[in-house]
């Protein structure tokens, strides 16, 4: 069940670039016309492994959700949800609220505080841009001077203050809190379900992105409460476990692999986006958002099941 | 359940401003600071009636998704479109479409042609600029020149070729076509679920806005099959029936209303959402993307139910 949402995924990614109706065939050339091809012609050295101990694999009765954590621009909040992680305290919590074109949360419906961990953080909403590896995309954005990607993640800086932050993409998974940042110390974590809320970026620590399983939580039911929260118990999703991948024998793992944003590959992939050259697209845009950038997400080829 | 559903949604668009955790509260002040002040300030005429001959009752299992048309962009599509709905032909037709975080799709899973109506249309993809209502928002966009709204709808504008179109936000709707763009008459419909694709505006003819109802689609299954398609009959949602609201007795309507964007106050409510000053938010964005402004809707003040 598990392994047939995986590959779903992956071949959800590896057909989005698909002409929009089934019925378009894209069109055979020498070089790379869609992004199948171009996946299909990468080097493994093109391909970054996920970090097990930075994995985590949320576990639902419909599937697993696997969420792959960043501790470049939080560290403080991604070492206090490991650490949540490894005492078991996400276990038996639940997905809380869906609110359509903005976000699915999850956390403990009666609000406890947990035993273990920080009982508050300092904000970690940006960071100084200095001596990042930022690979800049060069197409304008509303919200920021730079956008681009750092380490596989959506990323934007603005040069007159130097701070560089992660964007909110779908997918990618934030710490919620109160009016008072201090109170976000992982309890509450959501991810964008809908177009991308750039207005929450630099207001929130942004941890990590979903890299498989996003539809078990976009395609939930959405909540009838004020912000999409659910208002019967029952109407909430369970979380069963929530597990570091290296906490699992290696038997239970999917070794995921995302392409690296660092190289002239990911280059390609960007500029076959931005100029769709399958005969479906009869005016190409000739822009890209940067949320628009496919991540791609693949199974390590190798990897016997 | 249909009322309550229509409720649902305008309390959705009413609360959609509050702060991201629900303990979190506005400021009370003299000057409207949140969207539902702003609202609740509006005098009768900034807001405009939806057209009955203009807007679409698909009638699902779960409820009813309330589309609004606009002929002003495809004239020759949105006409056919509602042939097709007056010779009831999409009754018993399915939401056969699914892709996560793109769009959900319906139409004829047996891709059958209709008796009545075109056979073929010419592309309606954009329209000459000149003499729009266009109302420029003044953000940068990373796809067109300018960018802001023609009656309620997001809208784009290249001043290089003087062409203007409608913007692929979440919940618009268009016209599914096959390679050739001729083969768009109406007999495949979608509407956005996800980040803007906003690769496909200029390349298919956007025919309106789902206005109530939105989640009924947006939280559906997502398809396994390629492009999101349903791979089992069984899986996908049937449709009951398409009406347009005119067709129906008036016991059987809901008269709705949207925020008028050519009037002073929709200007005071991007403002409030470009710089948003609720407490929750530390650092205001200072911008605003085109499919991140709310485009209002509301029951009709007076209406007895």
């Amino acid at each position: 069940m598990f392994f047939a949402r995986i590959l779903t995924l992956i071949l959800t990614v590896s057909v989005f670039q698909t002409a929009f109706s089934e019925n378009a065939k894209a069109q055979t050339a020498s070089a790379p016309m869609t992004m199948p091809e171009l996946l299909a012609a990468t080097k493994p050295t093109d391909w970054r492994a996920i970090d097990p101990d930075h994995t985590l694999y949320m576990e639902l009765s419909t599937g697993r959700v696997v969420i792959e954590l960043s501790p470049l621009f939080a560290p403080r909040h991604v070492a206090n949800i490991e650490k949540l992680v490894r005492a078991h305290w996400y276990d038996g919590l639940a997905v809380t609220r869906v609110q359509d074109n903005f976000v699915a949360q999850w956390g403990d419906p009666l609000n406890s505080h947990p035993e273990v961990g920080e009982k508050r953080l300092p904000a970690e909403f940006s960071r100084p841009a200095a001596n990042s590896s930022f690979v800049r995309l060069k197409d304008v954005d509303t919200y920021a001077s730079e956008v681009g990607f750092v380490n596989g993640l959506p990323a934007a800086r603005n040069s007159s203050d130097g701070e560089e932050w992660l964007i909110h993409c779908y997918a990618m998974v934030g710490v919620g809190r109160d009016t008072d940042p201090s109170t976000a110390i992982g309890t509450e974590l959501y991810t964008v379900i809908g177009h991308a809320p750039r207005q929450l970026d630099r207001n929130i620590a942004v941890v990590g992105r979903v890299i498989a399983g996003i539809e078990l939580l976009s395609a939930l039911p959405r909540g009838t409460g004020e912000s999409g929260f659910y208002e019967q118990p029952e109407q909430r999703m369970p979380i069963q476990s929530v597990r570091l991948a290296s906490e699992l024998p290696a038997s239970e793992r999917v070794p995921l692999e995302v392409l690296r944003t660092d190289t002239p590959v990911f280059q390609k992939l960007i500029e076959l986006r931005r100029n769709r050259r399958d005969t479906w697209y009869k005016k190409p845009a000739g822009h890209i958002d940067v949320c628009s950038v496919p991540l791609p997400v693949r199974e390590r080829p190798d990897h016997k099941r």
